[in-house]
């Protein structure tokens, strides 16, 4: 028997997995939710079919929007996440000796029960004592909390469904006010070969509120295209010329000091996205 | 009606594209050759089953093995490309002013000609006065000829079948024989997701045989994981410090001069790879 996983990518382009068997699915008040046990990439995690992480390439998308702003931030230590629920970006965040605490506001606690059961390798930080879960909707979390942070990670899914509204103008204007002086943005920006107009669009609306702006991109097989933006907001530093390799070390698979700097150089095709 | 192409790009993942309609498929000697019109990367070439080239994503496989190593080399004037039927590497070869020669050894005449037919935006260049096809075994051709060459571009098909032996010590002692004394090779090497033996054991042939062997990366959608490898083999010129920003400009959709440095930059499970 050959059982499959498919995922529309794009409306005419799709990625198949051949999986060993269904660990979980189920509906949440928010949307469909499964883990699967892959072959090529070990356990996945599936919000409304579309792949979220898997066990063998985590490690790119959750070092990949963690450490290029925490390394460029001079002292991190208070951050939030919004989104994430599946722990893989908090675990990331605890390797940094700065951080004191870090909140994570998952509108969807299924996922975060999901992940801490079927996921362990990527969730467990969630237990971590410096950790807080709040399961609310992000952008009203933001627009009712008095604290200020360092770092806002925003590791949402698609811009469809229920987080359709972490990819605006308001949202970021308001992520902007609960941000320290010094504080940095930082949000998940889709695919530059299939997202062309929502970089654009995102880039152009974080350019206006934070004075400054830069994309980067990594390498992530079970997205679509295999190549994937994130794009910074940042009040003080700015990611590409902070002397990072002067900073203390971590350990990680994908990011690496001079990959920190490499991440912002960007293919001409790119760059016209963001004129 | 929905007409789907799907490559296996491995035993476990495969990629889904929709289809207008089927252009034009044959078995020639040595393969099964397609060309299918797709959505969303516009006409498609197939070999085998296996995405070799799409209009809207060309330009990034096609750029990046050539400009690298002709922008390394301080004037290449005499090309030689094993593989590369489509004429898509020899498009940007042209794009160089020094270049005097361009000779193409291409095992499947039908590769060309069905090229010329129906891909003309790729394959155009193939009918330049400076370029002249050999219609024969790049192997054999290699151990046969008295000519040298200031670069020679290994722009293969995967390991599987007719590009076998474009893979293996042999061959790459063989090519650095028909090298000058500045001579660069340059070979694709398949995906550091996918292929990582692959890679492994040729950086490790080609390290053996030029005194500078280097690896870069680039982003290409239709590719299994996105990411793919090209490896250099170099008798002088290092790619890695060429004053690249004194060099001519040209006109590219990927390549950029920072690129030309960035992508050498490589992550920290693909370094792993290279020791």
């Amino acid at each position: 028997m050959e059982l499959n996983f498919t995922e529309k990518q794009t409306k005419n382009v799709s990625f198949t997995c051949k999986i060993k068997r269904t660990l979980h699915t189920e509906k949440s008040s928010f949307q469909e939710i499964a883990v699967l046990e892959t072959i090529e990439f070990g356990k996945m995690l599936v919000l409304d079919g579309t792949v979220q992480t898997t066990i063998e390439d985590e490690f790119v998308y959750h070092e990949m929007i963690t450490h290029v702003p925490l390394y460029t931030h001079a002292e991190p230590k208070r951050i939030l996440v919004i989104g994430g629920g599946d722990g893989g970006t908090i675990k990331e965040i605890l390797k940094h000796p700065t951080v004191e605490s870090v909140e994570l506001v998952e509108i969807d606690e299924r996922v975060v029960q999901v992940s801490k059961k079927y996921l362990p390798e990527i969730s467990y930080a969630l237990n971590d004592p410096r950790v807080k879960i709040n399961i609310r909707d992000g952008i009203e979390h933001i627009k009712n909390i008095n604290t200020k942070y360092d770092i806002i990670i925003i590791d949402s899914t698609d811009p469809i469904g229920p987080a359709e509204g972490l990819f605006t103008y308001d949202f970021y204007s308001n992520i902007n006010k609960k941000l320290t002086d010094t504080g940095i943005l930082i949000a998940q920006t889709e695919s530059p070969f299939f997202n062309k107009e929502l970089i654009k669009n995102v880039f152009k609306n974080i350019s206006s509120i934070f004075p400054i702006a830069k994309l980067y991109l990594a390498n992530i097989p079970t997205y679509p295209s295999g190549l994937w933006s994130f794009t910074i907001g940042s009040k003080k530093y700015d990611p590409t010329v902070v002397n990072i390799s002067a900073k203390y070390d971590i350990n990680s698979k994908y990011y690496t000091k001079k990959i920190h700097n490499s991440c912002f150089v960007l293919p001409e095709f790119v760059k016209e996205l963001l004129i």
